[in-house]
Parts: structure tokens; sequence; C-alpha cells
């Protein structure tokens, strides 16, 4: 079973589909993200990364709305992934951005 | 290919593993929420997913974020949507769950 | 005493004003704004405005984080949101957008 | 004319009370604390606060919205401030919270 698929599981089991509407997974998935942010809060990377437990329940969580999103609208997670990346290749050559940081600020 | 090594592959070709750092790519996968949010800002549902190509660019970029997090911190990222859907399971028991919109408010 | 001076005297008997700096509050500022998000999650304008006592907490979170951001940079906030205005007046005549939601939708 | 009053005849000559509900403007101003966070994406707090004019810009956003959403709910804005300092006095008490980043932490 791919995570999508135990995703999906979980959502049907609870017959929760009837809930999701892409605008309030779509506030779900900012809301989940600044739970992860949360964590890094008046703290430097080096000290927020050691709430490793917190870490992995927040950022799973923002998966989990993500993956839900792309089902709502049919979407092929790696397809999605693989496009913008190939967006982000012509956008950001190789030989312009490596170890480039100003580029990389334009992200 | 996975995803994850496509990901890992467009920023090692550009040597930028060097500025990441969790507290920053949380706070990327923040911003990446806001950008997916706003294409349904004074928006039903309905209205905001026909901007379907929006959509497929910034969830895209929520996800490549999420991915980088992950590989930062040596996490797996179906270990760690399994692990949170278990834990989710306990807190939400199908009987308890099924249509119901209370508990699910609560999630 | 007005509510700048009332929100300094809070931090400043705690002698928080050393932990403060601007990016953890900018990120402070978008925790509060999710707070205040999370109460319309899954629900209607009129479902989530019944939470009154809610949205007056996390609404004055979101202020005072934002009066202690320009308490840091010795912003003046009557200022500042004049000078936006006068901004928005510009980008925005009266004119072109009076009841016209596709000029809104821009903002 | 206070702040709150320019905000409110600047809405109101575009006629555009009518698009405003809580919930987008709960969301608006998730939107903006955003673009304000972004200006520190990948930087120390000290190299974000150079870009002053943009801080100025996105953090009156914020504001214009908070009062928008004030307004629509008739809420005082000095009041709901003085309100939340009351409750965190509470919370964090003197004697407990000063030069404390553990409680601060907390907050």
């Amino acid at each position: 079973m791919t995570s999508m698929e135990k995703v999906n599981a979980f959502r049907d089991a609870r017959n929760w589909r009837q809930f999701h509407n892409e605008k309030d997974l779509a506030l779900s998935i900012t809301l989940e993200a600044s739970e992860l942010l949360e964590i890094f809060q008046w703290k430097t990377a080096e000290e927020g990364r050691q709430d490793i437990d917190a870490i992995k329940d927040e950022l799973a969580d923002v998966l989990i709305y993500a993956y839900m999103m792309a089902d709502n609208l049919d979407l092929d997670i790696d397809e999605i992934i693989e496009r913008k990346l190939i967006k982000n290749n012509e956008k950001y050559p190789v030989e312009k951005s490596k170890d480039n940081k100003a580029t990389y600020d334009d992200l």
C-alpha cells in the first residue's frame, strides 16, 4: 500500500471526504506548516531540530493534507514535483545558480 | 529515480544544501503553503480549483520543501506518514468519528 | 497610556526585549495569524464568527506582536498605515475599483 | 482621523465591505504575515531588517487587515489588546517570567 493509499483509507474509513473542499485543505496545510514552524520559534535551527518527534508529527501532517489535496484534484504527486523541478531548472540554470546565495534567495 | 532523489539532485547540482537549515526550511514550507492558500483568497473552493496550474505549482513547492526538510533530518516520508496515521487512528477511532463533523473539527 | 505603551510595559516588566529579534517576531505574527485562521477551519465565516472570544484573543495576539515588531524598528503604526493606504490609493483608483471584485481580487 | 477611520474610508470609497467576510479576512492576515516573514527567508534578523521599506509595507498590510477584521466584528482594538495583556499577565507573572526564556518560549 502506498502512502497515498493509506491516507485515503484513513479518510474513507471515517467517511470524511464529504468535509473536504480544496479551500479548507489549503487552509489546513497552512495551519500544519505553522505548527511545524512553531517548533523553531525563538530557537536556532540547531535547538529546534532536537525536538525530532514533534517535527516528525507536524511534517507528516503537512504531507497528509498535501496528499489529500492532490487526491481531491486527481493530481499525481510525483508528476507535479517533476513538472515543478523542470520549471525551476529553467529558472535557475546550474551555471548561474551553483553556490549562489543571491539566486537562491530569489527562489 | 524517486521524487526524493530528483529533489536532492536538483539541490545538489546547485550545491544548495549549504544554505539549508531546518528553521528556514520550515519557514519556506509555510511561505509556499500561503501561496497555495492565496489561490483561494476571496473565492469559493469551486472558484479557486479552476486555477489548477497554479495549484499544481504551489502544492509541488510545498512538497519539495517538505522533502528537503525530511532529507536534512534523515526522515523517511512514508515512515512518518504511517506513524502519524497510527496516532490519528487511536485519537479518532472509526466508530466515534465516522460521518462526525464534530470529531473532524477537532482534528 | 496608549496600547503601544501597554505592550511595551508588559514586555519590559519581564525584561523580554532581549529575546526579541525581528525574524522571530515576524515568525510569531505568522503563528498567531494561523491561530486566528484556525477558528474558521472547516467552517463558514458565519459559523466561525460565533467564537468571538477566541477571535478577540487571537486577533489581539497578532496586534501585540505587530506592535512589538514596530517598536523594535522604531516604526510609527499610524504612519506606516497612512503610507500604505496612499500607495494602495494609487494602485487601486476609486473610479476603477469601486464595486469591482476583479480589482479587489488583485489586492 | 484615526488609522481605523482611514482604513474604513479607503474600503468604503471602493464599496469593498461587501466582499469582506471574516474567514477571508483571517486568511488575508495570514497571507500578509507570510509576506512579512518572507523578507527574512534565508536571512538573519540583522540582514532582513535592512529591507525596512518592505517591512513597513508588509507590516502595514497585516495591520490594515487586522483593523478590517476588528471593524467587521465591532471590536475595539485597544480594548482587545488590553484584555489579552491582562490574561497574559496572569499566565506569566512577572516574578516567574522575568529574564526567563523558558517561560517566554511557552508564550
